[in-house]
């Protein structure tokens, strides 16, 4: 697989091959701006165990295009929203071993507000539409899973069929009282969320 | 003025001596766990214009045993308020320039809310209730500044006084409608919250 990226002035978006590690100083120093006072990052890292079982990895598939594509309108709401300066947002394909990132995002602003607020919103975004999917490879065997907060959205009464883009339906409110918005009260859905692959278990879950 | 730092087995605190880079890299690193699912990290950096004056660097003094204390005291407030695993929180003394950290934090925990909301909470705290002081020097002057945050708590009616450390006494709510508490809402005070200095601008900023 490529290496995807999408790249404007202020917007970085990589979604990385398999076994390229993501450098996060790549990504802090391509946000960094000498009007920038404030930078935040999150790094979604592979943990050893989930509900009780020994994770050995994680496994992420993406429809690339659609990805990039959710990805950047995410990026594009966050703006409208907080004043932000740089965006950089990485994903990785493939394998992830425990204690490596497979998602990384790093936001600049003037002042720090702004940059930590986005930073939340924009990892609660990419959890919850956009179409990345992994499988947790246990001890004693493996499993593709769907991330809650992408069920909770999909499934959410009145949502299905709904025609926005990743991001641009959200009506976010500032700062604190924004959860309301991030968990599943937001109607917004992917277009086209649907999942070419042949392996019929991450199929049913996501069609 | 010596390397100061504070180390237990979760809690990473260091005051970098003048002209001493703060490496990004070593404290995520050291707040890298295999069960930590989420990293958030901050970064406070030097911009370019203050108030539309054009600013060339900022130098920060400290009275470092107390701001050591103090920060120890805000990372155990956020342990108790949100389920975290590492921090670590690195500031940076004397000169820097436009576009470097003087100031960072990074947060580990298993599931991101945690990381995400303590590492805003600390960042506010430490503007808030650290003594530490910085000189804003412009391409025509300079002046010692106090953080507004933190002259928001000293001044509080009914704050001056109080016994406590920084940070024991926030009653922390979580997450997202915690912002009342990290304004001007919280009656705290670091104890010995003077700065014994020959400079009598900073002097009469904070005594």
């Amino acid at each position: 697989m490529e290496k995807m990226n999408d790249v404007d002035e202020k917007t970085l978006i990589e979604i990385l091959e398999e076994n390229t590690l993501i450098d996060l100083a790549k990504y802090i120093n391509s946000v960094s701006t000498p009007q920038a006072g404030a930078i935040a990052t999150f790094s979604g890292t592979t943990r050893d165990t989930f509900e009780g079982k020994t994770v050995v990895e994680l496994r992420y598939e993406a429809y690339v295009p659609m990805a990039i594509r959710c990805i950047k309108s995410i990026c594009s709401t966050a703006r409208s929203t907080w004043d932000l300066d740089k965006i950089a947002v990485a994903h990785r394909l493939g394998r992830v071993p425990v204690g490596e990132t497979s998602v990384f995002i790093a936001i600049s602003s003037v002042h720090r507000d702004d940059a930590l607020d986005a930073c939340k919103y924009v990892i609660d975004e990419i959890k919850a539409l956009v179409p990345i999917w992994k499988k947790e490879v246990y001890g004693n065997g493996e499993v593709w899973k769907e991330n809650k907060e992408f069920l909770e959205r999909k499934f959410e009464p009145g949502s299905l069929g709904a025609q926005d883009n990743c991001g641009s339906a959200a009506k976010v409110k500032k700062a604190h009282d924004r959860k309301g918005c991030c968990g599943s009260k937001v109607k917004v859905l992917c277009e086209e969320m649907t999942h070419v692959s042949s392996d019929d278990e991450v199929y049913k879950h996501f069609v």
